[in-house]
């Protein structure tokens, strides 16, 4: 299954007083990859999608695993492969790794497209499901 | 069950432009319950416990559920109750919720008490331990 | 000269490696006690003003005095006071000091009313401009 | 004079409920500079000098202007001169420009290097005054 990955530094700015990433900090970085995964690899600019189309893209369940700490300075790779496409929902498998490979954190995320004038739930535009398909099937 | 909670008010630096609440903020507002269950229910200082103790309470696994959008200026109620206390670790049930009762986020949250020199899982302080027992025995 | 003031806790959320407040979380607090303001005392309700009316306020300017650090634990004052008002400006003196009263920072800040269509500024609506002048020539 | 710079987009999370970067969000972007220009630039490990020498580099006093808004999607540049080198002291000089060189925020900024025991201003060590005038007597 093809991965979509990019390198990070873990900055000052995202370590708390005990000197490691703060939770929530890693839902941060890994919005920035999926905003990256959308720009750099499907195509699909995440600006025109929600500010041209107004479509949102909450998320609306999260499964999150925090095996290891990250600390200032610490060159992690983030990266996701996509689980499974739906109607209007889209779930990621999605890691922060270390520098030797070995995981930090590892999420899984439902994402569902909704529109952003009524925050509900819409059908997927097709340009969006035909390059969300072509990276399912795909092979790194 | 006992329950903790505390009124928040959803501020526009919650908010993404979307306008609603960026969910990785949600977990921001639950740090900050936690933090205000430890120094007000709880009687256990939390700089204290960080500072002059060198603990930690980082977060190893949670689960979490958006069930409805969060906007600017929304009265939202925080809240906590305490699912298992094992012998470094704690299971917490969090819930945001609307002025109307209504469930907009919810989480369950372990948390494990560390060594900030080790970063490993170290038995809880005597006096915590009892604090904790006596809150999950308690009800509202 | 009136002064809009309210108490804060410092956050573990709001602190750095250093165990001190990360400066920029000093702006986030204060963007929240003007806020505060608008909401509590001026009676224009921010998100009103931002969503219904579309209008921003972004700042045109700012100089800071960071004189002393504020730790996780800290119970500090946030406070701000006007210092002119212009056709389209605001410019406000705000401080965080600290349980004694000793001051921790201040900032002098010019914020500009301004149409989030355009982003240009525009005249402020008279309900404001109205609200401002009564705080302007209050005393505490 | 030499100039640090570093490309940067301006992100989702960066972005308020009006569309645009939040304003505090740049002073997190330009504490990224400053590291990457500490780690890339000075060859002074930020981590090192923060961790292992226990030195703090806070920020004393700022002035920013703000001319133009930033919006999510937009690429820019983010660029830092050396103004001043003291006995304890750095002053610098940060902008943040748009794709076609625009100016969209500029800052003036005195950092200070503390001991992170005393939290007091504390001479520069040796390897850190030649980096940093060898980078001040540059040019581009």
């Amino acid at each position: 299954m093809k991965r979509f990955e990019r390198q990070r530094l873990i900055r000052f700015s995202d370590c708390d007083p005990a000197g490691i990433v703060f939770y929530p900090q890693y839902f941060v970085m890994l919005n920035g990859l999926v905003e990256d995964w959308f720009n750099d690899e499907l195509g699909i600019g995440y600006r025109a999608l929600l500010i041209d189309r107004r479509c949102g893209l909450p998320t609306v369940r999260l499964e999150a695993d925090f095996t290891a700490i990250s600390r200032m300075g610490d060159a992690v790779t983030l990266s996701l492969a996509m689980a499974r496409l739906g109607q209007a929902s889209l779930t990621l498998q999605l890691r922060c790794d270390g520098a030797a490979g070995e995981q930090r954190m590892a999420m899984r995320q439902v994402l569902v497209l909704t529109s952003l004038e009524s925050h509900r739930p819409i059908a997927m535009p097709a340009h969006l499901r035909a390059a969300l398909e072509q990276f399912g099937t795909s092979f790194a």
